[in-house]
């Protein structure tokens, strides 16, 4: 079996969970904790290749499902592969797809092999097995791949989570098999991390976590979570998933979330995380910043000659006033998109990047209550 | 009378009428031939003012009609003025908003004061005079105003162009008073710039010009051209047109247009241009090439792993090829446009660049003609 990827946890806080850590993949070091941006399509939406790098996101997220369906796996390879497609050499992290064909897919029918879905594109039928999965992504080049896994809605009828998860864990075990194998045979040398399911269920999640802890994964997803359950109900499901995943292994929070969210699971012992929050809330117009929330087209801003964030360090921050970005909002000019967008991702990332300086200095419980307080101050909408 | 922008013609070609120059403005020196990406509502499309930067334009321009309906002259000023809202302090132009007038707005009626006019957003009336459209340009703080002209359809009733061209004399008139009594007041040091019109008049173009000549204008233009003319129409209007404007300030050929437009302008005399093409055809999903046009979504480059110009060395053909192109192009992605713009900004504003160098070098001729053959050639679509 080929050696996982390398990591190593640097530092703990001592009053919470958090750690700092390193991952090494075959497109560099992830320095955790990480926010990662999403490329759905292969391509963080407005953002070039060269404004990614100066960004300097640890890894970003791009979307095995909508790749697949187009450009389509060959295409992505006589294309150079994923870095060459989104123009972006450093680590690539890809969701298998498993959420996309629950949530996007037109129609899907799923057996003990895998499931079979209609695109929502063009309405042509596709299957995925725990095995083509890995195969695409292998194919593409990724760094970290995700095995496909089951993810159920909340609220979900609980005798309905138990066989579920069954049957992830059954296609977690064969997608690493695939894994390894594609491995040892060359040309790709990425990572495969295995899914945490199980509902908000904490026995059934400690049962998934400790079969999966019993395979070699390059690190362990906590899945099935952001899916539409209140505040409250993901930070407890966070405060017992967490803990129960391989503390020697890279730990991801699929699909979450607001800041709070993020510096909560931190706490827990997070180190990575993707949430097309930043990028989708700029499409409509939502800043993040500091003090709170900012909604460019309210009226207040119209004559607002300062900056979305006295804070922020940010290439718009620094030269645009919020009076312009809402002049271009209002006027529907896609540079508006590409001015939130760059804040958002600057945000986030910085955020991420505070925790991690926090938790190397031991203070990350005081980092996050004055990150929180600010925000909470309410200069924002 | 204030002193009029410093411009000094540096270099001539010996075999055309091609001239390399420099203007001075409050914000800058524009090197000419030069080539202005268009901001119309504050902003060049997509493209944030950091990377306006690196694309290194000599100026560009924005449309008084658009700010002035939104986000309004008080406005303006109150967002600490044109420079401050498109992020960018570098020279900017703003036309008078004439063209748009005419070309936009819902309904309007002309008086010898000015023209009165109902706005296409909203249906809200406003009125602009040649006082007042140099007045908003000076608030807006621009480096170069333009005159209220009255900008002629293609083809026009010859006796309609007589009176016509004699109004606009007249408000050119008042408006170079009115610039007068701005720059002599301080707070606004910009240039302004005449606009030549006649149709395609010989006689009446040159009757404009020598009574525009007359007048101490910063600069001259040439209106009214690339209203919807054929090519062949447009190029011995430009022919005879940029001739008789004053050889001692910079001329300016108005919204004009395709790459072989620009290199025989430069070649009759002509300093700057401004055009939608390179920004408009991005969104649209066109690339001006060395080799010729290359219409993005076209099948054959789907599997195309090589940039969009082998010779090109502009961000986008340094990391993106023509499949990955295609396929952001095919989902909709924003980045396609952002990536495609500035594609095709690098090109119009390195074919400037290049025709200026082949100007120093007293080679002009060779340059537009290598150029030309090159474009033809037919790699594109």
């Amino acid at each position: 079996m080929a050696a996982l990827l390398p990591f190593t946890v640097t530092h703990k806080d001592p009053a919470t969970s958090a750690r700092a850590a390193s991952l090494t993949t075959p497109h560099g070091v992830v320095e955790t904790p990480a926010f990662m941006p999403v490329g759905t399509c292969g391509t963080v939406k407005g953002v070039a290749g060269w404004e990614l790098d100066r960004l300097g996101p640890q890894m970003v997220l791009s979307n095995t499902y909508h790749l697949v369906l187009r450009p389509g796996v060959e295409r992505m390879v006589q294309l150079g592969g994923i870095h060459r497609l989104m123009g972006w050499e450093g680590p690539i992290l890809t969701d298998s797809g498993g959420y996309q064909v629950f949530s996007l897919a037109a129609r899907r029918a799923l057996t003990e092999d895998g499931v079979v879905f209609q695109s929502h594109i063009d309405g042509s039928m596709h299957s995925f097995s725990p095995e083509s999965v890995v195969d695409a992504q292998a194919d593409f080049g990724v760094d970290v791949a995700m095995v496909l896994d089951e993810c159920l809605p909340f609220p979900v009828e609980p005798s309905a989570v138990d066989p579920s998860v069954d049957r992830t864990l059954r296609w977690a075990r064969r997608a690493l098999s695939r894994a390894e194998e594609r491995r040892e045979a060359g040309g790709w040398a990425g990572g495969l991390f295995g899914i945490q399911q199980g509902s908000v269920d904490p026995d059934i999640r400690r049962r998934c976590s400790d079969q999966l802890a019993a395979m070699a994964f390059d690190g362990y997803a906590i899945g099935g979570l952001a899916v539409g359950e209140p505040s409250e109900v993901l930070h407890e499901a966070v405060d017992f998933c967490a803990p129960m995943l391989p503390r020697e292994r890279p730990r991801y929070l699929m699909g979450v979330g607001y800041p709070e969210d993020l510096l909560h699971a931190v706490a827990c012992g997070v180190d990575l995380f993707d949430c097309v929050l930043p990028t989708r809330s700029a499409r409509t117009g939502k800043a993040f910043t500091s003090r709170g929330e900012v909604v460019i087209k309210n009226a207040r801003w119209a004559d607002d000659d300062t900056p979305l964030d006295p804070d922020c360090g940010c290439p718009t921050c620094s030269r645009y006033s919020k009076g312009a970005l809402r002049h271009f909002f209002i006027s529907k000019e896609a540079t508006s998109v590409v001015l939130l967008t760059i804040h958002n991702l600057y945000f986030f990332l910085s955020l991420m990047r505070g925790a991690r300086e926090a938790i190397m200095a031991g203070r990350y419980g005081e980092y996050r209550d004055r990150i929180q307080s600010n925000r909470n101050m309410g200069l924002g909408d």
